[in-house]
This record gives C-alpha cells, sequence and structure tokens, in this order.
C-alpha cells in the first residue's frame, strides 16, 4: 500500500454544515430508530452502573419488548431502580449468576422475574443473554425449566430450526467502559455477531458518556441519529457543538471515505498500528457517509 | 493457521495456586516498579475525571519526578485538589488547550505553573505532552517560552540530538473507559510509540476500576506486581481473590503460550475477531508469563 499515490489518500476540511442525503442503496444505521422505528427490541442490561438519566433510560425500556439482564447486570437495574424509585422488572436474568447478589435473585424472583442459571464456561454472559433473546422473541411463552442449568438454552437453540426474519435490534448498555477486558470483549463478540446473526443490530450505549458506539460493516453505510421522516432538505439549521465521532479501525486494517465529516477522508488507511481519526466531527446536516473496505466501529456523540 | 495440530492449541485449567519464577532472560513488566524502581518517572493526566482515592493518587504523585496535564487534564487534577484539599501542582499544562478551563489556566498560572499552547492539530495532547516529557528530562532547565505556540515543541525535539539513556516509565491516567475514541486512540498510539520511543514504558491505570493496563511487545514477557525482592521462594501464600487478567489482541492476530494463569494457554490462536481470553485469572504466586508471537496488551487487577 506504500505505493499508493498520495493524492489516494486525501484528507478535506470542511465547513461546519454539509448537505448530505443518504443514496437509495446505502445500508443506512440509525440507532434511535430504536424508539419507534421497525422491527424488535432487546434491551441487554450488563453488569456495570447505570450513571445515565432516569429519562434516558426510560426511553430505552418503554421502547424495548424484552429486557434480559446479563448475571450481575440485575445488580445494577436493582441499584438503579432503588436510587431512583423505580419498579421496572426485567423479563429475564441468565448468565453463570457468580456475580448476581444473592438479595437481587431473591428479590426479583419474588416479583415473577425467571432467574436461570447457565452455568457452562464455554458461553460468556452476553452470549448466555443474546441466546435467550433469540429463543424468547421467536417463541414469547418460553418455559426455561424445560432447559437444564449447565448450558440448557444454548444446547436448545442449536436444535431450533426457525428463525426471526424481522430485524431485531439490541441495546446494550454497561458493556463498554468498565473493566477493560470486558469492553474488549464485547467490541470482539460484535464483530464475530455480525457474522452469526446477520439481522441482529446492536446499539451500544456508553454508561457514563454521551455516545453510542456502533458496529459499521463493509460497504458503503449512512450513519444517523435523526430517523427518515426527519432528514432535512439542505436548509440549514440552528445547531450548537458539532458532534463528536471517532471512525475506529478495531477489526482490522481498512480504507475508508467519508462524507459529513469536518475531516472528511478520501481512501484513506486506517489502522490500529497506523492512523486513526479519532477526535472527527459530524457536519453533515442527516449523518455522514462511509464506505469501508473492512467492518470499524464509530462512536457518535449523542 | 487452519492445519495446525488441536494439540498445539491448547487450553489447560491449573489450581488455584502456581508457582512461577521469571527465567534470567525474560522481559520484565512491573507497573509497581513505578513507586521505587529504577529510571525516570513521569506522570500524565488526561481529560478524564480523577475517580481513584487520595492515597493512591498520592503515592504515584510522590515518585514522579515530572508531572505534566495534557489539556483539560489540569481541570480534572484542578477538581481533585479542590475536592479533596490538595496543593498538588503540576509541572506543565500542554496542548491545543481548546478544553482547558480559563479560571483553571489562570490559577495554575498564578502559581507559576508553565501553560504552554501548542494550537497544531497534526499532534495530539497525549503526543504533545510526550514530547515535552522528554525534552524536560533531557534539560529540567527547558524553557518553553523559547518555542513558538503552534508546534515549537514538536519541532524542537525533531532538532534534539541528545536521547535519555535511562528507562523512562509514563504513569497514565484518565486516558482509558471515557469517550472510546480516546480509549482507542491510547491503544493506537502505545503501539506506535513502541516503536518511536523504545526506552519509554507505559502503564495505564484505569481511572475507576482498580486495574493496570500494560503494552506487552512481541517474545517472552514476565507480568508481575511484585518487585523482585518481594518475589517468593515457592511458598503458598494466604491470598484473597484471584486477580483478573485480560490478554488482549488489538494490535494483530498473534499466538499466544502462558504460565502462571487459571486458563493456561499454549501456542493459543488470539485476535480480536477469533478467540480472546478475558476473564483469566493470576494464579502465579509471582506473576505470569506470556509468550506472544505480536504485541498485545493486558489488563491486570491490582
Amino acid at each position: 500500500m506504500g505505493s499508493t499515490p498520495p493524492a489516494d489518500n486525501l484528507v478535506t476540511e470542511n465547513p461546519d454544515h454539509v448537505h448530505i442525503m443518504p443514496p437509495d442503496d446505502v445500508h443506512v444505521i440509525c440507532p434511535t430508530d430504536y424508539f419507534s422505528g421497525p422491527g424488535k427490541k432487546v434491551l441487554l442490561l450488563l453488569n456495570q452502573e447505570i450513571k445515565l438519566p432516569v429519562a434516558a433510560v426510560q426511553q430505552v425500556w418503554d421502547a424495548s419488548q424484552l429486557r434480559i439482564c446479563a448475571d450481575g447486570g440485575a445488580n445494577q437495574l436493582y441499584e438503579y431502580s432503588l436510587k431512583h424509585g423505580l419498579d421496572w422488572l426485567p423479563d429475564f436474568v441468565i448468565g453463570d449468576l457468580d456475580s448476581l447478589r444473592p438479595e437481587v435473585s431473591i428479590f426479583y424472583k419474588s416479583k415473577g422475574v425467571k432467574v436461570k442459571q447457565q452455568a457452562s464456561q464455554y458461553y460468556s454472559d452476553l452470549d448466555k443473554a443474546i441466546t435467550l433473546s433469540n429463543l424468547a422473541l421467536l417463541d414469547p411463552t418460553i418455559n426455561l425449566d424445560d432447559y437444564d442449568d449447565y448450558d440448557g438454552v444454548s444446547k436448545h437453540e442449536e436444535s431450533v430450526t426457525d428463525t426471526i426474519q424481522d430485524k431485531v435490534s439490541v441495546f446494550m448498555m454497561g458493556s463498554i467502559g468498565g473493566r477493560f477486558d470486558h469492553t474488549v470483549s464485547t467490541i470482539s463478540k460484535l464483530i464475530k455477531l455480525h457474522h452469526t446473526r446477520p439481522n441482529f443490530q446492536f446499539i451500544v450505549r456508553n454508561s457514563e458518556y454521551n455516545e453510542y458506539i456502533l458496529f459499521i460493516p463493509k460497504g458503503r453505510n449512512f450513519v444517523t441519529l435523526l430517523q427518515e421522516k426527519e432528514y432535512h432538505r439542505g436548509e440549514k439549521l440552528v445547531k450548537g457543538k458539532l458532534p463528536l465521532v471517532g471512525l475506529l479501525p478495531l477489526a482490522c486494517p481498512v480504507r475508508l471515505s467519508t462524507s459529513g465529516l469536518k475531516w472528511d477522508v478520501t481512501n484513506w488507511e486506517s489502522s490500529i498500528e497506523g492512523k486513526v481519526s479519532a477526535n472527527n466531527l459530524l457536519v453533515g446536516d442527516n449523518g455522514f457517509l462511509v464506505d469501508t473496505t473492512g467492518p470499524i466501529f464509530v462512536n457518535i456523540e449523542i
């Protein structure tokens, strides 16, 4: 790649407002579709303190058809509910349950929440929660007592031949920003899930900072926080601070081309061992286009 | 690599105590050397809230010969000092200074702290702070007024032919766990710094969770939290919970062999798109050995 002419590897600085409309054939990634777009909606809570305001969590809670705590994620929901006087109950608590506190387990069981141990260490708690999401969407009357406490739920899924035809959006809280191996495991898992569960889309919410972390597949993608009906027709909107955006080549080295960022790139080599466009800004009025030769992650400020 | 016989790709479960001594020729990585080991010690504070207890930060502060705030890192030190009644003053504040709050700048300047703008966006604030570390260790009387406010400090370093012969340990706080592109930028930078500043060793402290995040170069490494004089001579020590360890192949796919972990691996393929050993545990009484075909990161619970 060292022989690429410099003109192929451009960075262009844009003004603070650029009109961008998504082409018809582009893959649209819109995390706010979770709140009113089509498809199934699943909230996964992992074991990290929930530090967001109630209104923000409530919006996600209300939009979800299924709410699952992965192991100690139940502790976090319990603490958050206590602190804010909420009576929210998840549909399921699942995992090896080595982190679930006894009083939390007793409390949720007493309220009728299904708390299911899956002791196997072959699968992570996140794996187990995603498997259960799929099964519970396929069969809302699923009875987890039918499956053993070791890896019965995962084994059952292997025997199921039905698949969900709808798009499934999974909103993950508590999976980025705490223990560093948890963060890296989440990233690694999202790369693999793109292949193993192609109809699932994952929205990761930083539990502390106002940003989404999104998996962007190879190809042409349009990343936006607006739903289609909200697209602007070229007018300049009064806006505050430009939202921060990072283009993060965590899976493999890539070449990127973008439109709608303050520093747009064209056929730009990016890798974790080389150049990374962090600290970029969104200037596209409706979002930005990113064409990538391999999967990347994007963080975008809310 | 798919043709490798399975026997080469082993995971072995160990008991909770294994006696491990580092071989003579191994590269030792010991973050607690910062507190009393040889070499120069530099504390870099970045722009993330400091959530550690005063005793933990004090230990780092006292061990440091040079303390540098990168841009908004000064805001964090200021807030932390106010909250805990500390009169700590950094040696320098450097960066593009777009995050430094005016009252913080005025306060530190009034106390004689050198606040130096370097406006260039070609270098990150972390780059600028590391460049200044090198220059201020080479010349403790350096006068930053001699260099322009755009990129004078970096340009000056390019003209310097002296190099520090000592090992330099840089303790970084506030660089992992906040905004996700900051975390990824830090990781990317550490991979590159291994080549560009081979005598610098970086210790990253998670600012919220009790762990170090360490860069592990290609080859045979011994990772420990004990200084050499503290190595145990085989006796079983009374210990509490086993410290968590993650082996994180963020730079490139690798093959790993370890000794001293609960789940030791032998010639084990690991990559972010494949298998990652997160959630492992330290069982070696003095630390653990890791032999890797490429750079990785390790997180280790304190």
